[in-house]
């Protein structure tokens, strides 16, 4: 099959997210009405997901859930969303994370309570059982970093064994400051590393940041990095530091999923041979306009007759 | 059908309560863990169907519900224990009430943050679809009473069409302080008024209650008011009294739903040929009981030897 016919997987967390909107954070110990709720499917990888389908791409995912009311919400939405789920890994103990939030527009807060899980990660044991023929890119969102070292090392084996322009890309997304993280850097072609890690590390700004850590990814890959209302910056084996201005959306209504939505979007031009510069803009500009509406359903929308799409 | 074998009907409401269990309250703006997190299906009439159930009743549940995921849950849940969901009236506008709970044993506290559901109420006209011959009891959730009262008015109606022994009882919870709903006192044979009702009344205790209210019941009704840990009293007919001590669990774990247990147990009781003595007693027993351990699977368990089962 050619590779841009084929699928992209993303790898990482799914779980449920009941977002309730109040007038009012509620003080202990009451009783209260939210103004609205809804229930969204969220994680990262499983949002990218999303995405990639609303813009158009086949795509799979890759994760844990366990039987059960949150696992049944979050599947159906997957269907809705054209998102295989074939390889899915369903773990015997542990819950499907639920998160609770309360998002307060008045004062700008939200509030997350997460389940505390204790769901199995996918390990490189289920990985071994995916089939890499399905697929031009595999996108992870980093987590149990060891095991998924070894599940790269099992693409990069796979694609030391096939032509060149039949290889599967890896993109790998470095979102929290935590140690183990960081071994992932040298292993993607594509490297998202969140804004957090880069002040982490006392970066100030996107191309700083991509700068800073040029030299921990590998020879020939393209590390990203957005910054929220401030664009987002890449830099390539060129040497060349790209930029692109954020498209901010006329009203804010909702930023969850902003970063996952820019992720998508990256991958989603790449993945069609678009150059690094189209797709960091493409990237802002997909995330920008998220933020002018709830949840995802919008996407499809405003860019299905986008120059992206036409340049098919 | 011989009367004691024809099902009993609650009527009411149902939402699936999203129980949060927390060390600590979490603080507006921030990410935090819970310790553990339940989903239960919840709403007065609902958790009364399922206490029935596991008492060994036949019972039905009539209540709105709207399509998705929560309803996917509730009517799993109901399905789980064996209540009859046939009369269940699914709206087209609104959604099935969820609530999230932050519980936090430590400072006891309980937090609710109910969805403003928009979710219609069953009407008289959705009530006058119910087949009246299946069952023996019908008991209402006080709710929207002046659609409540015409569904009763039916039952009355209907009752006096039938020779007295297949006549079907009504019984009534009035448990929010609501004016609407005190037009429901003259209308169940048994009434369950609250502790939180009677205070607003002035009432300092139980058997205050029962015979502060007595004289808004009808002729020949039974009028019950359960008072937390100091168990329950009951007033019928004959002008006496009648006292339950409570019957406290050896650990407090979880008093959710403990009154909509008291109500079953005492349905329960009446609906076998009990005597008032025995309902209040079994009631507080079965409700006591409860609070000793979380959610409802250990009533089946606890008190399937006992000899309100064995008099059968």
């Amino acid at each position: 099959m050619e590779k841009q016919k084929k699928k992209i997987l993303c790898v990482g967390l799914v779980c449920l997210d009941i977002i309730n909107v109040v007038d009012k954070y509620p003080e202990e110990d009451t009783d209260s009405r939210c103004v609205s709720q809804r229930w969204q499917r969220g994680g990262n990888a499983s949002n990218t997901c999303t995405v990639l389908s609303l813009l158009g791409a086949s795509c799979s995912f890759l994760g844990s859930v366990a039987a059960g009311g949150v696992a049944n919400f979050i599947m159906a939405d997957f269907a809705l969303r054209a998102v295989d789920v074939s390889a899915v890994v369903w773990q015997v103990k542990g819950q499907t994370p639920c998160a609770c939030c309360v998002v307060c527009p008045s004062t700008g807060s939200r509030t997350v309570v997460l389940s505390d899980m204790n769901l199995p990660d996918v390990t490189a044991a289920d990985f071994s059982k995916v089939d890499l023929d399905q697929f031009q890119w595999i996108h992870w969102e980093g987590r149990n970093a060891d095991e998924q070292v070894k599940m790269m090392k099992r693409v990069e084996k796979h694609n030391s064994t096939i032509p060149q322009h039949q290889r599967i890309t890896v993109s790998v997304e470095i979102e929290k400051t935590r140690e183990p993280l960081y071994q992932l850097f040298p292993l993607g072609d594509v490297v998202f590393v969140s804004k957090d890690v880069a002040h982490h590390f006392g970066f100030k700004s996107a191309e700083a940041a991509v700068r800073g850590f040029y030299s921990r990814v590998k020879p020939g890959a393209v590390l990203v990095c957005a910054w929220a209302e401030k664009g987002a910056a890449a830099l390539g084996p060129d040497d060349v530091v790209l930029h692109s201005d954020s498209f901010p959306p006329e009203a804010l209504v909702d930023t969850l999923g902003a970063g996952d939505t820019f992720n998508a979007a990256v991958i989603f031009t790449l993945s069609r041979g678009g150059s690094v510069q189209d797709a960091l803009t493409f990237g802002c500009r997909v995330a920008g306009r998220k933020c002018g509406f709830h949840g995802y359903d919008g996407i499809g929308e405003h860019f299905k007759d986008d120059e992206n799409f036409k340049a098919e």
